[in-house]
C-alpha cells in the first residue's frame, strides 16, 4: 500500500481506476481527487505559478505580488449547526489565502441558483456572507449570478475567489517542509464534518457538535509574527488532517510521524465517528490549521496559536522525518504504528 | 413603461414582481436580474470598489492597482457551433477585464462536476480552456474541483475569476458616459445566442451560425491606443446589446439614441430571429464590444476597431444624448422611433 496520493491505482480492489465518468469520490479530497487533478487538470496548465500546488498562487502584478485563490462550495444542507454555505464560502477562501502567508483583502462572489430556490434562503446566505466578510475584514468587490433550471442544480452553489497580499517575511510552501519540522495543529478535529453529517442524517450525537468554520488569518498572522520562518501551513478541509499530511509527505518527499494520542478530538466527535465508522483524521475541518515549523520555532509558534481564541487547544501532533519519505506514520494509542493512507473516495461527499 | 432596468415592477402584467423564489428570468440579464442584484445582493456589500457596478473591480493592492472579475458559466449544451463552455469561460472573463481597460493576466478555474459526467467531456473542456488561455495569453494559476450527485447539477459548471492590470491612461466606467459620446459596436450581433439555440433545439438555420466567442483584449487595447479617452466599454452578453445600452442609460443617467439600420446583423441570424420571434438586440454575444467614445475620438476608435480581425464589421450605431435620460431610443428602419425596453426574463436561458 502506498500513501502517495498520486500513486497508480494498482492496489484498488474495485475497478474504479478505469472509471470513464466522474464519481462522487472525485470530489472527496482522497486519491480520486488527486488523480483527477494531477492527471487531467494540471498537465493542461503547467506553469510556474500553478506548479507549487499550494492552495493559492503568488503572482507578480504591477510591480508587487498578489496572492490569488478560488473555491466553489456545494455543501448540503445549506444551513447546518455552526454555520452555512455563505459563511463557509468566505472563511474557506480567506483561509486558503492565509495558509499561504497572505493577508486576505478582496473576494469575488458568484452564485449558481436553482430555479425555485426560496428568495428567503438566498437572503439568509447573502446576510451570512456579509457578516463573515465583515468579521474577516475582507470586501466583496465583484460578483455574478446565474440561474439553472429546476433539477439541474441543488438550491445554491457559490464560488468565491480571493485576492491578498503576502505578509512581509513569510515564505510558505509545501516544498519547504523538511525533516526535523514540528507538526502543529490548531485545535480539535472533525467538528465540521460531523456537524454536517448530523444535520444531513438527522442524527443528534451526544453533545452539541457545531461546524468550526472560522477565518484563520489572524491566528496565522500571529504565528508568523512569533516565528516568521514557518515552512508551510494548510487548512485540513476535504479529506481532513489525513489528506493534508499525506499531501505534504508526498509533495515535500518527507516522512511525517504523528502521535495519535496528541491529536485533539472532542468526545462528541469521537463518539459520532465511532458510531459511524469514520476516522476523525479523515473528517473535514473548516477552522483549523496544520503548521510545519522548524524545531527551534515550534514552541513559539505553538504559544502564538494558543494565544488566539481559535487556537486555545492547539497541540504539537508530530514531527517531519527523513525516513519513510512520502509516507505518514501514525503511532497509535496502544503503542503500535500504522501507515496513514487515504481512501479513494470518502464517506462524506459535499462537505464543503 | 420605463426602460430603467431597476424600475419598480409596477408595469409587470404578471405577478412576477412578488416572486418568492428564484425564477429562470433572474438569470436572464433582464429586469429580474437587475432587480435581484440591485435589491438583494448589492445592498449587502456596498463599498467603493463594488459601487461603480462595472464588470470588474479596480483594487489597490500592494501599491499598485489590480482589476478583478468573476463569472460562472452554466451554458447548455456544453459544446455548440463555434465554441464550448471552456472557451466561453476564458473569453468571457478575459473580456470582462478588457472592457474595464485592463490587460488580462491570470485566471482561476473552478469546476462543479455532476456525477456521471463522461471524463472524455471533461477532458475536451479542459483542452478547450487551455487553447483559449493560450490564445488570450493568460495563465490559469489556481483552481478547484467539486463533484455533486447525479441529478444535482448539469454535467459541468465552471467559474473563472480573472486578474489584470489597468492599461496606462485608460479610465473606463459607465459613470463617464456623457451626452455627445458616439456609440460604437465592433461587429454583427446575435451569433452566440442563435448558435446555442440552434444546437439546443436541433434547428439548422439557413447558413452556418457559429458562436462569436473570442477574446477582445487586443481589439480593445488597439482602440485605447488610438484614442485613450474612451469613456466606457461593455461586452453585450446576457440580454444582448439592448441590456448593455439600457444599463448604461440608467447608470450614467443619459439618453442613448440608436439607429437600428446601423446595427450589423448577419442574414442567417436575422432570419433565425424572425423565425423564433426574437429581437437580435436582446440576443447574447460573446465576442463583441460596445464603446462609448467622445465625438472627437469616434472616427479614430472606429478605425482601430476595423483594423482588428475581430472588428472588421464595426459600426457606429448611435449617439449619447442629454434628452430622455435613462432611456434608449431606437430609430427604426421605417423612420419611426421606439423605446428599447428589457423583458423581465428572456427567451434564452443558460446562454453563457
Amino acid at each position: 500500500m502506498s500513501s502517495d496520493a498520486t500513486a497508480p491505482f494498482t492496489d484498488c480492489p474495485i475497478p474504479i481506476a478505469d472509471a470513464k465518468e466522474i464519481l462522487m469520490g472525485h470530489g472527496s479530497g482522497g486519491k480520486l481527487t488527486a488523480r483527477l487533478v494531477e492527471e487531467l487538470i494540471l498537465p493542461a496548465f503547467r506553469n510556474r505559478f500553478l506548479e507549487p500546488l499550494d492552495d493559492q498562487a503568488l503572482l507578480p502584478v504591477g510591480g508587487g505580488r498578489v496572492a490569488f485563490t478560488t473555491d466553489s462550495y456545494v455543501v448540503t444542507p445549506l444551513f447546518f449547526p455552526g454555520g452555512d454555505i455563505g459563511e463557509l464560502a468566505v472563511n474557506g477562501t480567506v483561509n486558503d489565502l492565509a495558509v499561504g502567508g497572505a493577508r486576505p483583502l478582496f473576494l469575488s462572489l458568484a452564485f449558481i441558483l436553482e430555479e425555485g430556490l426560496p428568495l428567503a434562503e438566498l437572503e439568509r446566505v447573502i446576510a451570512s456572507v456579509r457578516r463573515a466578510a465583515e468579521a474577516a475584514d475582507v470586501l466583496v468587490v465583484t460578483g455574478d449570478t446565474k440561474v439553472v433550471n429546476r433539477g439541474k442544480g441543488d438550491k445554491l452553489f457559490v464560488n468565491t475567489a480571493g485576492i491578498g497580499v503576502p505578509l512581509p517575511g513569510a515564505s510558505l510552501s509545501s516544498r519547504r517542509v523538511a525533516p526535523g519540522d514540528a507538526v502543529l495543529l490548531s485545535g480539535p478535529i472533525g467538528d465540521h464534518g460531523v456537524a454536517i453529517l448530523s444535520q444531513r442524517e438527522g442524527i443528534a450525537f451526544g453533545g452539541d457538535v457545531r461546524s468550526d468554520t472560522a477565518p484563520l488569518h489572524r491566528l496565522i498572522a500571529a504565528v508568523l509574527e512569533a516565528f516568521p520562518d514557518v515552512h508551510a501551513m494548510r487548512d485540513p478541509t476535504r479529506g481532513g488532517v489525513a489528506a493534508t499530511l499525506v499531501e505534504i509527505a508526498s509533495r515535500a518527499r518527507v516522512g511525517v510521524e504523528v502521535d495519535e494520542r496528541a491529536i485533539p478530538v472532542r468526545d462528541a466527535v469521537r463518539g459520532a465517528c465511532e458510531l459511524l465508522g469514520l476516522d476523525p483524521l479523515l473528517v473535514a475541518n473548516e477552522g483549523k490549521v496544520v503548521a510545519f515549523v522548524p524545531e527551534e520555532g515550534a514552541a513559539r509558534a505553538l504559544d502564538a496559536m494558543r494565544s488566539d481564541p481559535l487556537g486555545r487547544e492547539a497541540a504539537r501532533i508530530g514531527t517531519v522525518t527523513g525516513e519513510h519519505r512520502g509516507m505518514v506514520t501514525l503511532r497509535t494509542p496502544i503503542g503500535g504504528r500504522r501507515i496513514l493512507d487515504l481512501p479513494f473516495g470518502e464517506a462524506l461527499p459535499r462537505i464543503c
